[in-house]
């Protein structure tokens, strides 16, 4: 006699290994899933192999780890690198670059097992379950998604008794007061006294950065190098980019550098007030910018600010897949062939000092900017360029005048 | 029997008390002009009585001296600092925002005496000419404008004989390898081992902050309070702008703050390199920033940056008096209504710290952000958002898709 | 003995007079409110009395008509027109424009009134019911919101079955296939054979322009008066701005002016089809960008169109009560004080020819413009601008050639 | 006996075959080069032959003529028509197009023969003189430039005398009235009775356009085919870009269609009226901008305008050859990608109608856009969308109503 067994449909489960997602499978699974936990790990330093036993454990159908590092670090910071990426001019953007990179990856699971969801961990407050769905959307428009934590609507305590009834393992450890997410390429913190903006952040709420009050009384001069817009090496040595991050981040962080206090404008309509700490991006941001003051025509240094803020904007709001970053990514592209050369920092007490830059490409001209006896320049240029440069505005002076007069010639007149 | 005196045109000089200026008097006295040596202080401490007297003794047809230091805060500053004034996201435009108010003052000076003619010191290659220039025909289109160190091309032996044979005192000190520009929002310096961009900027460039290797190892914790983005009181104490500005430049230079180094693009074409420094503006750009990003709503945050970049380039490219100046300004004004409340900064060892914020106009609604059970947030609403925030992007994979499927199936049946 | 009776809670109702709206009273009482009937016209020609009636008839607790067309034209209208508002380059925002108008009245009746909650007649799908509801809630942030049409999901034959039921009178006539909005700035048609792109217009789509087929032989020749941007008279006879504005549109309308087919996004995330009907306003738009040409200052007239865009993004999602519009109209109304003077059109046969222009403010000036002897522009200025002008790139050019020549000779050397 | 002969130098001279240039070549030849007289066609309808001799016979060491109608259509006026080139809204950039097309030969050209400058016949008070300079630079930065009309200063009776003295054929027939330059995307007409804005143009200062009164009664309907972004088919028949553009030219001029009134802002400071006639330009444009409206996606159809500006800034004033152009390209052409399809234009009377419009990459829907019964859009959707998207007007309008209050009863406590 035969038995016909029903496949199940396989879901992909973005998995951390924390307490939420645990249960989450166990939700999913009783929801009727085969769950395929995954868990990729961008930086922050995650036990792979634990977590992907823990999963297995609670009952996955599959357990996925991937270390994605170096894709991060190539495919998603260096461009956010490049276009100065700041969201509100303070953020350098630390979680809504990992959001595509793992969407990346758990679209790339989904297809190659034959997955037809996939599941996140969100709240429905947050960024990152736009980011998530926006992108899986982008990339895969046809894959269903499933938010147990916005849906399940359980208190903690309701989904610790859940964990329990499911046996799944909670941590005995007090909670937490902050919530927190962090890559290579930094660390994002809020929640607990943190949601009283007038309170200055306490030394517990940071954990990448020394406070300047310890750091070490030596500043830290480093050469870094870049090659078309890419750093390259530090202090002569190259090496991959992720490397090369995760190693300044060590010695900024010891120097104090890179804490960011901020209320922000969140994409779903409110202002909330994150701590991040991004030693190495602090360190890199100016670097860059440096490099391109040398070396980028004044045209494009005085647009490029143009494309940085929408940029900016597109991967803050989840955007990453869209076709307008391509375009604005075809932009970028063009303006780093020329970022090449070297950047010469101090790192001390909190500080990133860009004391020297050079470059082949350079477009500081001694010999044009001198006020020595070797000037090139041509002074007497200066006098027809300031004759039409004020044209307009000389005109417009003139004629306002003269209508002024006239109407007050006709006022006087009545 | 009567002697007819033909009046002699007057001439308004922008005046300093050093020496191309005092060479310029007896310039513009062998052109014919009765010269008005017109010196204004914007903050720089200048010896006022001095320099008028200076001015007198070379043979000035009148010397005036004018305390600008009020106006230039109010009318000048102010509207820079609302504005987030940094060209280049690094300069916060010291030399250039003194220029439109001096050119105020000197057609003032002109109209009051009834000069034709106005004279200024600039060089040839920077900026300030075109500043100068075109600051003048913009209030006073008609006005002749004369430029004697690009006129007369001299050497340096050549201006100081100049100055001897028409009894101008020539300094006997060595002259300083730089060239220095200063007023209350801040200090530039160029010229001499500034001119390799490889090179640190040695100590010997910075007057106005001290190295963060001295700076007190204390913190100075400071509350700032602003009234419609008018920073009005330092810990709680109200005083005028230039005070405020001058009392904190003194504590935050204290603590090293201020210091950049930027690779500039002039407006005359080329790239130079310039030492700045300004500790008050660090200062209070940070608080005004860190105030507007508690009380402005999302949309006016995400779009003044564009009007931002485009008064930073008309102010650095001389074209303050400019219509299109004035209609940013009202836009500027209408967004600082809501700019009200006190920052607290902590200052050290190069560091501004805005630790803390509070306003009656703030957006920030703890009871939207927080994660507690306090919570109001409508956590149901986000499905419905993200829905329609994603689907064009949806919609365009969907449709690529396809269309790329169809181009397949094409390309399959040849 | 004393009956107590607890007063209903009061809703305003946006009411058309149609059967969705009128059908929404008898909804809105059986919910368990007072209905104020509202009819606000904003030109599109309504029977106001007869409207008045039949909600009374119905039953609303009050019944309120509004004529709203001047202070449409003068609050709505105008600074649209100012700020050449074209959504996506094409569509002069004619619905737009009027929600925010009706909103205020909306609003100000509820206050009137002491009512608690304001109900609309809007789809699910389309932009009207963000404009109403973000509109009412940033004039009123507190006040209740029904959206009957969005809540009760009937088809069309429940819908009339519920009217009858309710003693409300049901047109007999075949409804239109299409779905129209009209008001003095336009109007508006989507539906039925135009949700296919490809198709062309029918003529019965269009009702307030005559086929080019049929239009006069002869061209009209009008000349519109400016002032500080305001169009005030017709061929030099001033009047009410809603009043020029209708009665142009019909003159532009009988010369076939005004057409538009637009596939545009939609806030909501769609494309959506859209025939437009906007002969005055395709008029004034071409003949106030017209007069700006002739007097705005070129820094003005190529940084407004920044500002246009996004004043058009901000009125078309529905924000034209969000403090970036205040401060964007504080932009615009500062760049209209020079907009004077008289522009000639020839409107004929769907075109409108701006073919003369002339303004007490003009910035033309003919003695620089012209190439006869009267010439007073300063030709050798030219060279001096030029050399200050390229010299970014010819550096740039100049560097970038170094640094290839450098990387070839490395090449060769391997 | 050997006799040593100096090479002369060598000088690429642009010719049009004009006055002006052939008595350039008599003059560059009396200065002591050796002339190279280069004719580029870009589709004015040259005598390219009678040209070539013209220049020989005047005594030109070289005379070359160069037909590069298909390479400007395709690297210049392509880019030009993607990006909706319109200078000032209203232009389509005929002349600016042209000269970094001629540039490019002419450095080809002194490349190929070793001649060390280039000499154009452009005057001084004109954009030309910049496209030309700032482009030569650009593309070979040591190249010397000469200007022999801006360097001659001679009235007409002079330069004609020259002419006889050096045997060069004076036209006989009176100079017309008109300045005009024209190429295959356009004409452009200036001077005479045009200098006066007020008056209209007068008939005979069109060519290219058959006036509106005489235009077929019969609309012409054409079907224009898109592959990413390029035009390359008429009715379905395919030709390359230039004969395209040549013929619906023709046709579109037929149908009175392209005529331009312009009040423009020159880049050297003046303003300047204009009469541009561009039949196939403003066809083409109007088709294009249809087609992307079908198939762009919502946030390239918002963000690309910002593109367009610039790059008509940097076309209009010289930049062609710029960095920050090199960068906009990118930008372009990966939104062109997508914008393949059919769009059926009827032009008829002066108007160009897009009436209907299909693509393998249409974005439109119209199962999400339909109002009827196959309607896919989740109206339930719009409730949260509406929350979110009106969050901060809501809380910002809360937030000034309570500050408000408070400020009101600080107020009346006095």
């Amino acid at each position: 006699m035969e038995t016909i067994v029903m496949a199940k449909e396989k879901i992909v489960l973005a998995y951390s290994g924390g307490l939420d997602t645990s249960v989450a499978i166990a939700w999913l699974m009783n929801k009727g899933y085969d769950v395929i936990a995954c868990c990729i790990d961008v930086g922050e330093g995650l036990d792979l192999e634990a977590i992907q036993q823990k999963a297995a454990a609670i009952g996955a159908w599959k357990s996925v780890v991937i270390d994605a590092k170096r894709d991060f670090a190539e495919q998603f910071v260096l461009p956010a690198l490049q276009v100065h990426a700041m969201y509100e001019q303070k953020y350098p953007l630390v979680s809504a670059l990992s959001r595509p990179l793992i969407v990346q990856k758990l679209v790339g699971v989904a297809k190659e097992y034959g997955a037809t969801a996939i599941a996140h961990g969100c709240t429905g407050k947050g960024n990152d379950q736009v980011r998530f769905e926006a992108g899986i959307h982008a990339l895969a428009p046809e894959m269903k998604i499933e938010d147990p934590i916005r849906d399940w609507h359980w208190s903690r305590e309701e989904e610790i008794q859940y964990a329990k009834d499911n046996n799944i393992p909670v941590p005995i450890t007090k909670a937490s007061p902050y919530s927190i997410d962090q890559n290579l390429w930094g660390r994002a913190n809020e929640c607990g006294i943190l949601e009283d903006p007038w309170v200055a952040a306490p030394e517990d709420a940071y954990e990448r950065t020394t406070p300047i009050e310890e750091t070490p009384d030596q500043p830290t001069v480093m050469e870094i190098t870049f090659k078309e817009g890419v750093p390259t090496a530090l202090d002569g040595k190259e090496m991959p980019l992720d490397q090369l991050i995760m190693k300044l981040d060590k010695v900024a962080g010891e120097n104090g550098i890179g804490r960011i206090d901020h209320v922000e404008n969140r994409l779903v309509g409110i202002k909330s007030r994150e701590i991040y700490e991004c030693p190495a991006a602090t360190v890199l941001l100016a670097a860059h910018k440096d490099m391109e003051d040398l070396t980028q025509e004044r045209e494009v240094a005085h647009f490029k600010p143009t494309i940085e803020l929408k940029m900016n904007e597109l991967i803050y709001n989840g955007l990453w897949y869209s076709p307008l970053m391509k375009a604005m990514v075809a932009f970028l592209e063009e303006t780093q062939k020329v970022v090449n050369g070297v950047v010469r920092v101090k790192l001390f007490k909190g500080n990133v000092v860009c004391e020297g830059r050079k470059s082949a490409n350079s477009l500081y001209d001694k010999n044009l900017a001198t006020y020595t006896s070797a000037d090139e320049f041509d002074q007497e240029a200066a006098t027809g360029f300031i004759k039409l440069w004020e044209l307009p505005d000389k005109v417009y002076a003139q004629v306002q005048e003269k209508a002024q007069l006239k109407k007050g010639a006709a006022t006087d007149a009545h």
